[in-house]
Parts: C-alpha cells; sequence; structure tokens
C-alpha cells in the first residue's frame, strides 16, 4: 500500500478500494468462496436447519488487553451462532473506516480476524469496506454475520425451560468489561485483567454431544449475566433463583468493581455461556464443561422456579434474597 | 418511547435496548423467524446453493429524493444477491446509531425498510443495534446481510464471459449519485432528480427464466458504470468496447453533470444491472428488460473483445476512442 492511512478513496468502490480489498482484505481471508470477488459469495448446504446472526461491533478501544475489535467481531458472531446449537461455518466482514486510519492499524486487526476464524475452522466469504469523513466515524466499526447449521438432534429454546432446571454458567463473569473499563481508564492493577474473549462453539459442542438435556444457552455479553438471565426468564416465562456465592468471579474483578463501583453481574463478558438443562444432566453438563479449558471454572449457579414469572431473583453472599433486575441505564458505552 | 432521541442506555442490552427492539424493530419487521428474538435466527432450507452478502450504508444524508437509508439497504443488499441469480429470502439489519438521533427518524427508516422488505417477498429476520457517542458516528448506519437460494439452472459467473458477447444496462446512469449530489448541495432544478433505487430481482427473474445466454450481471453501485465493466473485463480477462451514444443518460441528469464537472459513468446507480449476454440472446434479453417497469430504458452498450485484455473502451459520441478507465480517487464519498 502507497498510504499509510486509509483515505476517502478507499471506500470510493474505485482504483484504491480494489487495491485494499486485494493487499489486505483477500490476502488475509483467501478462501475459495471469497476468491471470485462477487458481489455475493456462492456455496453449497445439504437440506438443514440453518441460523444466521448479525452483530456490529463498535468497542472503543479498538485493541485491548486479551484481544481487539477483529478477534471479538469473529468470536462474538461465532458464539451468537453456537449459543443456539449451531455449528458455524461462514461469516461476512464489513468495514466502516474512518479517515485516517492507519493502515496497519487495520492491517492488524485483519489479521487477528484471519487468525481467529482460520482457529475456530469458520471462513470470511464476503465483505465491504466503507470509509467515512474524520469526526464521523471512531476508527473502525465492523460487522459480522454468521451462518451455521443446527443438526438434527438439536433443539434449543427459552420455551423447553421448565420449573426446577439448572442454570450453570461456564466460567468467571465481568472480565471483559473489567479488562476495557481498566484499559481505558489506564487503571494500574498488580495483575492486568484480560478479555475473556473467546470462540464457545467447541465447547458448546463437547456439551451437546454428551447431553440432551440442555433447554436453552445464552452469551452474556452486554447487559451481562443478570440481563441475559433476565431475558431467558421472560421468554421462559418462569423465575430464576440464582446464588451469589456460586457465580465464579475472579478476586482481581471482584477488586477493580470495587473500587470502581461497577456491579460484575452487569458487566459483558465475550467468553462465557449460560446453560439451562435439566436436573438430572446438571452434574453431565459440568463435568464436560469443565474438561474444556474455556469451562474449566463452570459452576451451577441456580435454579429455574415457577414464580414469580419473568423474574430473576439472587440470594446474596449474606443470606439476603433480592431480585436481579435488567441493566437500566448505561454503564459502560461500546464495550463490544 | 418515552425519550424522543436515542440514548446510550439504548445500546446498553439492558431495559432501553429491549424496549427499543419491541417498540420499534418488532413492530416493523414483524415475523415468525425474528419473534423468539433469540441470538440467531433459525429457517429450513432444502439442499441448495445459498448466496450470502454483505453491505455496510454510510448515506449521507439518511432520507434523499426517491429513498432513505432504509430503503437503500434493503434494495442494496437484495440487488446483491439477485445479480448472483440469486432469489433473495432473508436479510438481517444492523444499527449503528449516533447518540441524539430522532427516534422519530429511526422509525421512519425502520419503517421504509420493512416496507421495501415487504414489497420485495422477503423478511428481516435478526438484527442489532449499538449506539455510539455524539460525534463518533454519523446519525445513523446499517448494515444488511442477505441470504437468498440459486435455482438449479442458473450459473452466472465473469468467467463464463466470451468474446462477442453483448453488453446490456437496464436503464439509465447516474441518477443516485446526482440525486444525492444535488440535495446535498441544496441546487434547484426545474424536474428534481430522484434516486432510482429499486429491489431487481424480479427484473433478473424476468430475463433469467427468458434466455440461459446470460453469462454474469453486475449492479453498477459505487464507482458506476465505468468502475463495474473494468471489473468485470479483469474478472474475465477479456476487453470490453462501449459506445456512448447508446448509454441511456436522462437529460437533467446529463445537464447536472455538465454542471457541476461530473462524468454520469462514474457515478451510483442503484437500481441498475449490466448483463453480459451471448450475442444470440442479446435480442430476447432487451425485450424482456423492456417489458419490466425497471428495465424500460434497457439498452445495448457494447459488446466483448478479445483484447485489450482487461479493459474497456468506450467509442465518443465525437467518434474517438478512449480507454474508460476504474474510478480513480474519490468524486462522491459516502453515496451509499
Amino acid at each position: 500500500m502507497r498510504n499509510d492511512r486509509i483515505l476517502l478513496s478507499h471506500g470510493s468502490g474505485g482504483k484504491l478500494s480494489y487495491q485494499l480489498v486485494q493487499n489486505i482484505f483477500v490476502k488475509a481471508f483467501q478462501n475459495e468462496y471469497l476468491l471470485p470477488l462477487n458481489d455475493q459469495a456462492i456455496f453449497n448446504l445439504p437440506a438443514s436447519r440453518i441460523a444466521f446472526t448479525t452483530d456490529s461491533y463498535v468497542i472503543h478501544p479498538i485493541f485491548f488487553p486479551g484481544g481487539d475489535i477483529g478477534k471479538l467481531s469473529v468470536c462474538g458472531t461465532i458464539n451468537d451462532l453456537a449459543v443456539g446449537g449451531a455449528d458455524p461455518l461462514f461469516l461476512s466482514a464489513s468495514f466502516i473506516i474512518e479517515e485516517g486510519l492507519l493502515v496497519e492499524e487495520l492491517k492488524a486487526v485483519v489479521d487477528s480476524m484471519s487468525l481467529t476464524a482460520n482457529n475456530a475452522g469458520v471462513k470470511i466469504i464476503t465483505g465491504d469496506t466503507k470509509v467515512v469523513e474524520r469526526g464521523k466515524g471512531d476508527k473502525l466499526f465492523i460487522n459480522t454475520c454468521g451462518i451455521g447449521i443446527i443438526h438434527n438432534n438439536v433443539n434449543l429454546s427459552p420455551s423447553f425451560i421448565r420449573p426446577g432446571d439448572v442454570i450453570i454458567v461456564s466460567g468467571s463473569v465481568g472480565d471483559h468489561g473489567i479488562a476495557i473499563l481498566a484499559h481505558r481508564s489506564d487503571i494500574r492493577m498488580e495483575a492486568p485483567i484480560e478479555s475473556d474473549c473467546a470462540a464457545l462453539h467447541r465447547l458448546v459442542k463437547d456439551v451437546i454431544s454428551q447431553s440432551n438435556g440442555i433447554r436453552a444457552m445464552r452469551d452474556p455479553t452486554r447487559g451481562g449475566l443478570a440481563t441475559t438471565l433476565n431475558e431467558l426468564a421472560i421468554s421462559s416465562n418462569l423465575g430464576m433463583l440464582i446464588n451469589e456465592l456460586n457465580i465464579p468471579l475472579k478476586e482481581e474483578v471482584k477488586g477493580a468493581c470495587e473500587i470502581l463501583g461497577f456491579d460484575p453481574l452487569y458487566l459483558a463478558n465475550e467468553g462465557k455461556l449460560i446453560a439451562i438443562v435439566s436436573e438430572d444432566s446438571a452434574k453431565t453438563v459440568l463435568e464436560t464443561m469443565k474438561k474444556n479449558p474455556l469451562g474449566r471454572n463452570a459452576s451451577i449457579i441456580g435454579t429455574v422456579i415457577r414464580e414469580p414469572q419473568g423474574k430473576v431473583f439472587l440470594e446474596t453472599s449474606v443470606g439476603n434474597k433480592r431480585i436481579l433486575d435488567m441493566l437500566s441505564g448505561e454503564q459502560l458505552p461500546r464495550i463490544c
């Protein structure tokens, strides 16, 4: 590339766009589906149930401890497919770049996407690039859409949740939120906290292959564990009772939350999942999770109750019971 | 909605996000795939060749004569599927909103998406919303991804293009570009020019059903007719000879281009397609196009030549021949 910064012309659809696509995107993502560079990628699928998802990533800053916007945009979309029980296959990648972004920063992000996708066994097969004027964006926004196949025996939905079901979380909560927050505010910690950003589809596959008692799964991103549990309670029209003492929480995250005044139950996670499972499969699911490095600290955190419908209760460490509501307001903008 | 402007909290994943999704998106797009509001939409497809495409829309301003960013985001993605010979089925919709956007503006855009999708017979089945701080975006960016099925007898690719093939454009060029430009600069015209923004999948279907001589199709958006022809010349490794006099051009677009110093061959179109067809099917394709209102002004504009490879020549109205290169630089940022 002749220019070291992205210019408006890189988004014109003309010569510089063509060079950008060839030199950055095609080079990093190279695969047979992308290569024709048509307006659409084409692939064959057998008759199947297909999962389709989209997410735009606007995280600030674009590089952070444990990841970057590129890794996040691949993992996040893989996870949205995985928690539906789908095998992720293909991703799209669409970039909205602010004029002036360093080409090497874009390259680093794109390389990170490529690495993450390769490790996850998914292909980025179609894309788009737009450039907006300085001050009309913020360095880089990325949208990824994902397509996956749901195998015949898999059927997950909050509507399958029943009273007595067990609620499992795959690991410690709040790591991503605190990592971003600490990085933004330049707080110095003894042990710097890294984002948990990771692709969860293999953990999901492990669990699904070992148990058919899984009712529903979700990844507690924006709004955190508390908000996601509320969504599940609303969708299933049941209640949930969570035991605070059983929620995995890293000491350093707990400490940072206390100092900074954040509640870890509302902080975003990018490499954790919540599974609601039948009582008799809880042990198997938990043990299976613990065998996978991404589920090592999995824990049973509560049970599904009949009433009150659509509400989540937290039994606190001091033995009180209080309603755990959805996030209201905004703790941390642009966390993902 | 209690608030008349979008707040950062609408992107938090918490209560306000939930209300925004329910009151604006679910209400407008309502369909059985979207309604479970899971992290992914699920649908069944028979064994098929699937087309998959993504585009982010950053057009400024978001409302313009003949359309708005919502209509554009649906038509543009439908068209990227259609020119691959695919029947568009499902779209995703992802919104990056700048804090402070009027809720009624968002609602107008979303309603326009819904109307356009309904008219086109496609469903918007999954979505995402992010909010960025004031000054870190520009009102509204939308990403749509599309999924379509390519039927068995359809096989389009620039690699099928042969010397002697005929180049057809489905109507007048430059309308979208001039409409946006005139609107931005507040130029007063006798007859205001409207964007040609339209979904082309039914025009494509008409043509495909009448002829099996279609080699490849493209919609000449950013970079215009000239850039798209260059891309086709490069992909097919052949040359093209275009006759300027045969390129449909509205008088008012021609006039505006002369006054403003723009070349209509480089201006974006959002409701036109280029078809490269075998010589013996040209007449059928042209006549079929002309029967559809969106192809009424279709015209044969040139032929494919063996050499020079990857180049496009323009026979001008005064009888000269010159190279018609890809767009270099940027005429009009944020045209789509």
